[in-house]
């Protein structure tokens, strides 16, 4: 199911080397002002050409095509679409019998019977989370007193980002990476204490996008080797401001007014030119595998636009609701 | 919203101290055995008892009232409830006041404007998960080839788990947990590419469970980093085997047939006996609290049976949606 | 599926001769004043008892069983029950064998494999709809500035009314009837232009219950029979108000401030005592039905009830929705 | 909201004078063979150019931009869309003041707060229901076994179409019209008790099809006059086979094998060159109004094809939930 969303609701298509990635925005509220240059900014938050991203580049301009007029919106779909500029003719039916270890190739030929398309990924490809920056600008205008802050804390493991990507692109192989979120702003009492939690919602929409292994909300991992006399949050004063944030601005699923806090763990990119010993489907034998062409040693320098973007769609939503508990 | 899945349909509803929790299940195929008893072992594995959870004591036993006639389930939907037996008469309007740090006590007010039932935690109550046990139960009987297995991990850090609680009971404080889900037997090519991945599902639905603060999948943060040529599972027959597990038997959000596999970090339970200098929302001052009462020490000890439910619900939803993607 | 809406969401559950039937209301707002008693009028407008309705008489006492504290809704879901106080023993195998013409006997073993529970109609029976009446009676709390007016126009095309069923139960057979629902008050602008709008809402709920064959809005079938300048109604002052009101309150699927109206025909009971020649799957032969028991002679006798709770709820769910458009 | 469906989901957008209007269908099944020469025969039904239909000609031409690979489907979202391209750059703010009686630009102004895109109808356009012809051509091709025949049964009242048409366009007036849908060749056991039976799923799409003001199946309003003796559809041999079909093919909301029957009433269009007296709403006065410009006399004749779209995508989500109720 390619849609999320209950007032704020997102349906989202495309593939890397179809005509285009894009999306659909229901239930954006009218009278919002936005024009085809507000999505830049985010837009080149996204795109590849620094050190340790892939060579496919792109304009990734988007065009609005429906729901706007005169500068602002109507009220009905928003329909916005990135068209796919830079595609490889290069053949993908290598992966068809030897699929890329820890890549999409092997379960997308088995759910899809071969129908999928396998050029870049397909639908698989980190290209369609463009329709979730799209739809993250937007909703960062409805919720325009928030501030969403992504950051990238280490990849692979070493917090000296330059250096360990270099060291990755030496040995033809790609690392992973952990990307914090930080969202200031947001008013008490979003969410909803069971199934439509801040951070069922919030995780729903970041496991969409390719490669997140894990997330964790405020101290996270570290809270199941604490006592509760370290982990609570002691209150200090009458707007429910908290001493410390360990549980990241949650409380029994809705916002306790505190910065909101998650970090992401993204995987290395699967695409790697290393040589690689695994199976031959149509040979029926082991084989070594070299992936050639143009990859992202690190898909996790540009994963902060993205999550920011699932938070700011997330909390958008809940902003509509606001008041219907 | 307090409903979950596309064909398998959760409803959930109840309150601590209200008459009953329980749960509607619309959307599971008629014909299936069904009878009260099949609850119990279930139910036994989330109840209190041992050291280290509350000495609310109650036999939580599960009335069918729906969808079920002659042993069998009718199509129509089922809805099964346990009823509130222990309900302690205590006063919690000192919550009111003082909400308990850590806890949804004033989220809740904030959101509900005092009208929510504060009781044991009313809503917001662990006590609410009864009702996905009890889908839980349900949903593996659809997904009879699927074997789960959770286990915790550790407690407060440790191994040692019943020293762990003998000491924190003896601080009158409270540890979180790490707890695992191993699922074996799931066939390939369930979960898909973006909004539904197998991820975004069974996350959406355990953060529903009060007290989680993580999920990772797999190698999850750790893979964070690591390199590609390590992180990547290598094939190793014709039935997509893999040499390592270290996506946990995801790629692209779809199974593998490979073991899935995912742990979530639980938080410690908020209401301590122990002293918490916090603030009094009534006196506009701080106070020094002490949550007396039957509570938790360690709620982790509590979830493995309510993950595995979690986990067993997505899949039944999954598994119902076969061939339609 | 047995749920519906979308902030004020409905999940129904039952059958005829179950433990009872019910429903859980999600998304209702916190702070509405509900009582045992307040269902009392409109259950009554629904139970038999007058001439031309089924003997079987209930007390239909609503049970709140949970999100209600202290006399006021709590925002968390609300579970409401009606207890099957008086089934009876009949053996229902019959229909197995001889299916009634015109009831979903048939339908509903074939698609529930025989699995379904056939006693007094099981999930198909009309007292399932009394989950609907519930919920009006709530979703007219919601919309308290709404008034909600349904009337029988006539039944088997007379509108003599008493006189009509008199002559139907002497004749041992059942009867249709035509009604009308007229709704004042509801403000501009609810609605949506395309799947959602007015119209889709009402009758997808409308069609629920069942014995319903059409709905029509405003002048409805006759508008197919006339001019666009004897139907189009001219507005008339600043407020919207219009001369006529043959769109029924609904242009473009948005309600324009004027009065809501629409019909339903609901057909004639399909168990009557006299005497039907039809198929006997067992024996596979003709043979001679006469179904024996408590029957309506004419359901919409009880309808009047039952479709303006379907109106109020449509409506409560966009009031919830008001401004998200 | 802008979308439908339970598996096979359409997300329908665009407006008469933007960009295109188009529709992203998700959850259709791999491997159907689709190329855009499919959609000519049913886009041709639905394209004006007769007598009595508008003189706005356009190509509309089908564009797949997503889904489609190699001629088959992918089992990804397919995004279809039709470009508008004869627009005219007529000015559409008389009707800001002076809202045509009978047409949404009174509620469509007020619900959005003038931010609407007036043009030739915009989202509210006829127009808009072009992406539902497009998704009824993939939904049929589900369907392959099933038959849909619409006719028109009158306009204006009379059976002779063209006649009626002629006089109407003499007048300067328009005229509403009947038309019927039937459907072959569809399974028993499609649909469910209670919120999702056919009527509920078919009438839902329906009205979302701007001009249509009352649907009926079966006998419809006519069984409102009749008796159950006379109604009740006596069965005939094994399959279900029934003698008369005044049930139009639906028992309890589930297809029972029969052919299924519905009829919908087209109001007549709301834009008719004769003069019209209403509000000036900027004048506080009123005035007569007449609507120049290219106008359908009677829309009814280009409905059959969208009303057999709605029935096929309505039963296309049903095949794909077949069996899992």
């Amino acid at each position: 199911m390619n849609s999320f969303g209950r007032i704020f609701r997102i349906s989202i298509f495309g593939e890397s080397h179809g005509h285009c990635v894009g999306i659909t925005i229901d239930g954006c509220p009218c009278g919002i002002p936005l024009k085809e240059e507000d999505f830049i900014k985010d837009m080149d938050r996204r795109r590849s050409g620094i050190q340790g991203t892939t060579k496919r580049l792109e304009p990734d301009s988007v065009e609005i095509w429906n729901g706007v007029y005169d500068g602002y919106t109507t009220g009905s779909p928003i329909t916005a679409i990135v068209c796919n500029t830079n595609t490889n003719p290069k053949d993908y039916s290598l992966f068809k019998h030897v699929p890329r270890p820890g890549h999409a190739d092997f379960t997308g030929q088995k759910k899809y019977h071969s129908f999928n398309d396998m050029r870049g990924g397909g639908h698989f490809s980190g290209r369609v989370a463009l329709g979730l920056v799209i739809a993250g600008v937007i909703a960062k205008k409805i919720l325009k007193e928030i501030h969403f802050i992504s950051t990238i804390l280490s990849v692979g493991g070493s917090q000296n980002i330059s250096q360990k990507i270099e060291e990755t692109l030496q040995e033809k192989d790609s690392v992973g990476g952990l990307v914090e979120c930080r969202i200031q702003g947001c008013p008490i009492g979003w969410g909803e204490p069971f199934f439509d939690s801040i951070e069922s919602s919030i995780s729903h929409l970041v496991f969409a996008i390719p490669a997140i292994r894990g997330i964790e909300f405020g101290e996270g991992f570290l809270s199941a080797s604490r006592k509760g006399s370290e982990h609570n949050d002691a209150f200090i004063d009458q707007n429910g401001k908290t001493l410390t944030n360990h549980c990241g601005g949650i409380n029994g699923g809705i916002t306790n007014g505190n910065e909101i806090l998650f970090r992401v763990a993204v995987k290395p990119p699967s695409s790697i030119a290393k040589s690689q010993h695994t199976f031959d489907f149509q040979k029926n034998a082991m084989t070594d595998l070299v992936v050639e062409g143009r990859h992202d040693a690190c898909i996790a320098l540009r994963i902060p636009v993205i999550i920011e973007a699932a938070a700011a769609i997330a909390l958008a939503d809940f902003s509509l609701l606001r008041g219907h508990s």
